[in-house]
């Protein structure tokens, strides 16, 4: 159970209700997940990671796929539980396959794995490397 | 200064020395930088983490570049200084533009403040999110 | 289910029982949540937390609701779920009311936000935050 | 030395050069410190994150020293040395006693004291966290 | 539930199943845990993974059950809660004792109370400490 | 530079002096880092953590020298670059070898491969390990 309560549609305001609605028809589904039924709680917030969310994740210089893999790649380091689960979701929804989520998950060991061995060293950056 | 000193050419026993030639002639330079100096420390260990960085990191159903990218971001959450520099320092050899840079660093932002606010709600997942 | 049981009241040594009253006594309810029973499997350490908790926690220059909402922040950021649940229970009975705990939620995520930025960049620290 | 450009004064274009104003007015300062310096590679998300701050950071149901003290507690938190010395910073400026700042650090101490102990013994969270 | 499928024994491909059965004779029980059901989604990696764990988990330098509290510890810290639980399991069958047990815990969380406190304070590194 | 003074002995009040006295007599050195330095800003807080460690860190049914260990390994997993440092040249002053120091980096790495691996993978505990 969340710490906040879960707003639903009869109990969001016209403020929620909006970007409840811009959910829907941007990702052309009636489903709502949790995040943004807990965010609900606050609704200036919940609509400003909405647009933030819609400006970040969209097509640029990096793709919508590669984007949602960077997300997983964060929340698993952070342990983030749901927001794995969510992303996976979203990137296998972008279409990601197995074999590109079993890459993402060796890199993402891989680091996990040389991120501690060097924090362990406390090794000094390289001259070469400061450029 | 390190906990474990860096291994000089000099210094670098033949195992070592045959792992630091490989780097070599893998990369096309003379520069061995301080993560496989320290690593050199532990002969076996440095040749394992090479195998395993040369078959996760080279091309396969992601491309090199990509991979760099989730590596910074997974280096970022767990605060890895070196890591965060030595591999912007690859990305940035093998392509990466300051557009990608800086669309990198805005997801690994995102994502690190949804990763907070999620947690502090403690959100359940979605049965949606389960299948 | 946790890596240790949950110590009972009817397994509880002199010593374990002798926390348990003053927690009861001092909250003001005959409720023991599952920090304590898991910590009784070290009655010393047991003791020794009770006693730093209510050292930390109580008033000073900062008052306790400040304080409760400090420590969800750092559960957040560390991932402690059973935490997080705890404190946030333990901030709402000091009397957190929903806008505070959502702006609470909005600078947790902020700082998440720019602790990931930060770290992606790299930045030095400028002199003027050296004096 | 940061993985970006810090920009200076005579680099900044318009758009950055409007924010590095108002950060100056805002403050009544000249000094921009190199967060700014380095989101300015980016000037969008340079923009986004100013007015974020200001939004979240100003008076509310908490009080900015307040905010100013969860922020350094999620910071110390994720390692971020750069946030713990802004914010440090900032919360003296904002008239952060010694014996708060003491206090601060005790409850963020304490918070990663049982945030470990807790995630060590996995505890489930009790039914009457849940309500 | 997991964001791969757990590989049955009969799902299992000759390579995975050449692994399902060292484990269970090096073992010595016909058990096979999620972890390797899930890694099996990617059997390169989960041989990888499983020559990994036996050089470095076996008696050396350092013995068996040593080794698990140390994993213990980084699990701890990383907020994994499977991992916390499998590697208690592994360490009870290694023959950690209630009192080991409770003095792992107690050296997490100080460990866990000291780093969080010295990041606030960001000390520097005494010359002492760089030889 | 830290984010508070390093108490000198001259500047120690009598409080700290008598920490500062004990910590010189028990290590059988002059020499006092900065750990206790910075700590001395708040003397009880001081005095609380020199019991706690001198309590927790000693002989018990864990050796000294594992102790060390297992806090250099939550040390490396939350990133604390003095931590890691301080606890090193204590694990080396209690005789550990560079070998054992090479073993404990390989765990610690590992764990940190296989924490990050799991998180990603969202697996589900075993009913076995909930015994």
């Amino acid at each position: 159970m969340a710490t906040v309560p879960m707003i639903t549609d009869e109990e969001a305001s016209a403020e929620v209700r909006a970007v409840f609605d811009d959910i829907r028809k941007t990702r052309n589904t009636n489903f709502i997940n949790n995040f943004w039924r807990g965010l609900a709680n606050d609704p200036k917030q919940m609509k400003a990671v909405w647009e933030e969310i819609k400006a970040v994740m969209g097509p640029g210089t990096l793709d919508p796929l590669t984007k949602e893999m960077i997300y997983i790649a964060v929340s698993a380091a952070n342990a983030c539980s749901y927001c794995i689960h969510s992303h996976t979701a979203a990137a296998k929804a972008k279409g990601m396959s197995a074999e590109q989520h079993g890459e993402l998950m060796r890199v993402i060991a891989l680091a996990g794995k040389t991120n501690h061995a060097v924090n362990a060293m406390q090794l000094e950056v390289d001259e070469a490397f400061k450029v």
